[in-house]
C-alpha cells in the first residue's frame, strides 16, 4: 500500500505540515531563550505566520480527499502496520482541525494570548476578580470548541483528546478516584510520622555554574545524547524536540535551592531521550511522532522521580555530587541526603510538590475543570470551590488565590484538559517501571554502577520507537499485559516512604 | 497611491515573502551557533522548505501582474516617494527571480552545496586540481544565470546587481583603478619605512571571556543596542538582521590575539547598527531594507576602521582596555599600541590583510572574476594568473594555494561579484566619514570623550532611514555632493600612515 500515490502524497503533504512545525518550534525555542526583549513584536509576527500557514497546509482539502481514498484501501491491514497507523492518526488530526471553525481558532488565539498577560498581572497582585472576566470567555470558548470538535459523553473528553488521544473523563475519574483513595492515608501517615528530613541539606550554597555541569552530566549519564541537543537556561523550563537529532532542553536554577535545577533537568531529559528515541526515519509522520503528552510525562516522570529520586542513582552520584561542591556536603550522609529529596510536605503550589502530594494537586484541577466544562461550577465561583477542595485533600486553606486558583498558567493559556496527563505520566511511569524491573531484572544495581543503558534501551523498544502506533491505553497494555492501574505507583510510594518515615 | 488595492496586496505579499526569509535568517543563526551536530541533517530540509517555499511566493505570476498595473500609475509620483521606491525595487528583485529558470536555481543550490566541501578539502590539502572542476561548473552556471539575466554591457554586470544594484563593471574597474594608482605607492612608502611597530603587543594573553565583555561594552558605546541584538561566538563571524528589534552579531575569539575578537565585534556592530537604524515600520518592504552589500559594508568598516582604529577612540578605551587585563598593557604606551593596530604589512591573506593592502586582494579579485566570466580566463588557469597578479600588486610569491587562490570561501558558494562590495565599503566608508566630518565638526573630540552618538545619528539619517531609497551611487553623491571617489580613502589613509610611519 505504501506504493499508493495517494499514501505517497498524503505522507509528503503531512511531513511538510510538520517541518513547518519544526521550524515553528525552533523559533520558539529561541523566544523563550536566546531572543532580545526588543524583538518580540516581530517574533509575534513570524509565530504568527507559522501558525496559520501549518493550519492551512493541515486543513487542505487534498488532505481530506487522500485520506477517504487510503480508509477504504486499509481494511485488509493490521491496525499497527504503518501505513494504516499513519492514516488513522492523520485523520484524528485532520478531522480535528477542520471541525474548528477558524474564527473560533482565530478568537482563542487572541483570547489567551491577551489573557496570559492579565493572568500574570492577576496573580502578582493575587485578585482574582480582573481574571474572572478572561477566564469565563476562555470556559464559553473551550465549550465551543467541544461542541465543534464533537464528543460521546462528556464534552471534557473533546479537550482530553488533543492531548490525550482515546482517554475519557470517566475512565480517568475512575483511576484517579482510586488513587486519590489509597493517596491520602498514605499522606496522612507520611505526616503524622515524627522522622523528619533536614531541610537545611538543599539550600545551602550552589554555585549555579557547577550546577549546570552537574546537571549536564547526570543528563549524559542516563542516556540524553549532547550530540543531537542542548542544554540552556530559561525562566519556565520545557523540552522542545526540533526533529532528528535536535533536541533543546532548558532549565532554570537558583543558587540556594539544588532540587529546582537538578531534577528540571533530569525530569526535561526524561522528556529529551523520548524525543531522541523516536524514529527518526518516519520524522513528520505519526508513527515517528510521541504518543500523548501522558505517555511523554511517564518518561519525564520516570527519569526524575523512579530513577532519579531513588538509592541506587545516589549511590552513584552523591559522591560526586560531594565532589562537585567542596566542603559543603562534607557533614551530609547519603541516608540524610536521600531523605532530603524525598520530603514529602503538604504544600500549595503544585510546582513544589512531592511525589504523593502531587497528585492531589492534579485530582482537584481535573475536577474543577470538568465542573467548568459542564457548567456546573461558574467561573467567577472558582476560588471558592478551589479552597474547598484544598482544605479537604490537604487539609490546607490557601493564604490567597495567588497561591490557590492563580497559581497555573494552564487555563489562561486555554489548557483545560491539560493537567490529568501530569498524574496520567506518574501512573504510566510508575507502570512501566515495575514492568522493566521485572522484566529486565538487576536494575538497582546498574544505577548504583552508574549504569542506565539497560533501561534507555527497553524504553527506547517498548515507548518511544513504536510511535503513535497504539494510542496511550493500548501501548500500556501491550507493554506491561495489564490496563492502567492506580496500584504500580501507590505500591511504589509505599515501598520508598514507608521505611523513610517509619510507617 | 497607496490607497490603491493593487499596491496594497503587493506590500502584503511582499512583507510576507520577507516575513519568511526573517524566519529563514534566525533558523539559519542557530545553525551556526547553538544548533547541535546531529541536528544538521534535519537543518538541511528545513532550509531547503524555506527557500523553495519564499521563491515560489516571490515568483508569484501576481507580483507580475500588480507590479504592471502599478507602475502605469507611477509616472506622477516623485521616484523616492515611498511607493515608487518600492514598487521598482520589488520590480528589481521580481524580475531576477522570474528571470531564473528553477532548473538553473536547483543546479546552483545543488553544485555550491557539494562544491563547498570540496573547496574545503582542496584548501586543507592545498590542492587546486580537485576543486578544479567544481570551479568550471559554478563559473558555467554563473555565466548561465548572467544570461538569463541580462546585462547591457558585460556578463559580470549582471552578477553585481545583485549584490549592488546599478553598479557595473566599467564604473567600478575606473574607480578601483585610481586607487590602485594611488595605493601602491604609499604601500611602498610605508613598507620603506624603518619605523615599525611592536607586533608582539597584540599576541599576548587575553583571556577570551574578557574580550567578551570588552567587546560588548565597545559595541555598545558605538551605539549598537543590546535590548535588541545579542553577540555570540562562531566559527565564521557575521551579522544577521532578524527583524525589527532583533540582530544578532557574531564573533570568534583567539586568547593570544587581540585583533580578531575586538575589531571583529566593532565590524559587526557598524553592520548592526545599520540593520537597527533601518526604518522598523517599513519592515519587509524595500524602503525599509538596506541598500546594498556596498553600503552595508561601509557601515562596518566605518566603525571598525575609520573611528575603532582611531586614535580619539583608543585615547577613551585603552585605559579601559588596561584595566580589563591588569598588568597585561603595562608597559605599552598608548602610541604604542595604536601604532600595533595599525601595522601595514604585505601578506598572503585578505582576511588578515591591513587597511590598506586589503585593496589589493580585493582589486586582484575583482580583475580574476571578469576575466572568468567572460572567458578570458579559464577556471584551471587560476593559480597561475592568481600567483601573478599577487607578484604585481604585492611583489609576494603565495607558498602554495591554500594561501593563494584557495583560501577564500566565496567562490565556492557561487558568490562571483561579491567581492568588490568590500573595497566599495571602505571606498563609501571614507567619503561618508569624510562628509560628516566637516559636516558635524569635533568628532575627533567627541571620540575621545566615548561620545559616538552625534556620529550615529548622522549615519541613522543620511544612510540608514533612507532604506532602499536611492540607488548606491545616487545615495553616495545626496550625501556626500560628490560622486564615489578613490580620493578620501587615500586621503584618510595617507593622514594615518604619514606620521606613523614618519612618510
Amino acid at each position: 500500500m505504501n506504493q499508493q500515490p495517494a499514501y505517497v502524497e498524503l505522507i509528503q503533504r503531512f511531513r511538510e505540515f510538520r517541518l513547518l512545525e519544526s521550524i515553528g518550534a525552533l523559533v520558539g525555542w529561541d523566544q523563550h531563550t536566546y531572543m532580545p526583549p526588543k524583538g518580540a513584536g516581530h517574533r509575534a509576527e513570524q509565530m504568527g505566520y507559522l501558525a496559520k500557514t501549518g493550519h492551512a497546509m493541515l486543513t487542505a482539502p487534498r488532505i481530506g480527499e487522500l485520506l477517504g481514498e487510503l480508509e477504504g484501501l486499509l481494511a485488509q491491514k493490521a491496525t499497527d502496520a504503518i501505513e494504516a497507523v499513519n492514516v488513522r492518526e492523520i485523520r484524528r488530526t485532520y478531522d480535528r482541525a477542520v471541525k474548528m471553525p477558524s474564527r473560533l481558532v482565530e478568537e482563542i488565539a487572541k483570547t489567551v494570548s491577551q489573557a496570559q498577560n492579565v493572568w500574570a498581572d492577576s496573580r502578582k497582585n493575587s485578585h482574582f476578580a480582573s481574571f474572572a472576566p478572561w477566564l469565563e470567555k476562555i470556559v464559553a470558548l473551550k465549550r465551543e470548541e467541544a461542541s465543534a470538535v464533537g464528543y460521546k459523553e462528556s464534552p471534557y473528553d473533546a479537550l482530553l483528546d488533543e492531548y490525550e488521544p482515546g482517554a475519557t473523563a470517566a475512565q480517568i475519574t475512575r483511576v484517579f478516584a482510586e488513587l486519590r483513595a489509597d493517596l491520602i492515608p498514605l499522606v496522612a501517615a507520611v505526616t503524622a510520622s515524627s522522622k523528619r528530613p533536614r531541610k537545611d541539606i538543599l539550600t545551602r550554597e550552589f554555585a549555579v555554574d557547577r550546577q549546570h555541569i552537574f546537571g549536564q552530566a547526570a543528563a549524559a549519564a542516563i542516556g540524553f545524547d549532547f550530540q543531537a541537543g542542548r542544554l540552556d537556561t530559561t525562566v519556565h523550563p520545557f523540552c522542545s524536540g526540533i526533529g532528528p537529532g535536535d533536541c533543546r532542553l532548558t532549565t532554570r536554577y537558583h543558587p540556594r535551592e539544588l532540587n529546582q535545577g537538578l531534577f528540571g533537568i533530569l525530569h526535561e531529559a526524561g522528556h529529551g531521550i523520548y524525543e531522541q528515541g523516536l524514529d527518526a526515519e518516519l520524522f513528520g509522520t505519526p508513527a515517528g511522532s510521541f504518543a500523548s503528552l501522558g505517555i511523554h510525562e511517564s518518561q519525564s516522570r520516570l527519569w526524575e522521580n523512579q530513577v532519579g529520586r531513588g538509592l541506587p542513582f545516589w549511590r552513584h552520584f552523591y559522591p560526586r555530587l560531594q565532589q562537585t561542591y567542596p566542603g559543603t556536603l562534607d557533614d551530609v550522609e547519603l541516608a540524610d541526603f536521600y531523605f532530603a529529596i524525598n520530603n514529602v510536605e503538604k504544600s500549595f503550589i503544585r510546582v513544589e510538590a512531592d511525589e504523593a502530594t502531587y497528585n492531589m494537586h492534579i485530582i482537584l484541577r481535573f475536577e474543577l475543570e470538568q465542573a467548568l466544562m459542564t457548567g456546573d461550577l461558574k467561573p467567577g465561583d472558582v476560588p471558592g470551590a478551589w479552597n474547598d477542595k484544598v482544605k479537604q485533600m490537604l487539609d490546607l486553606t490557601p493564604p490567597n488565590d495567588a497561591q490557590g486558583c492563580l497559581q497555573d498558567i494552564h487555563w489562561s493559556m486555554g489548557g483545560l484538559g491539560y493537567f490529568p496527563t501530569y498524574t496520567l505520566g506518574n501512573l504510566y511511569a510508575a507502570q512501566f517501571m515495575q514492568q522493566a524491573s521485572s522484566s529486565l531484572g538487576g536494575l538497582d544495581e546498574d544505577f548504583q554502577a552508574g549504569r542506565f543503558g539497560r533501561l534507555k534501551t527497553w524504553l527506547n523498544e517498548k515507548i518511544h520507537k513504536p510511535g503513535q502506533r497504539y494510542r496511550p491505553a493500548d501501548l500500556c497494555l501491550r507493554v506491561t499485559n495489564q490496563p492502567l492501574s492506580h496500584r504500580p505507583l501507590i505500591a511504589y510510594l509505599r515501598k520508598k516512604y514507608e521505611p523513610l518515615y517509619g510507617i
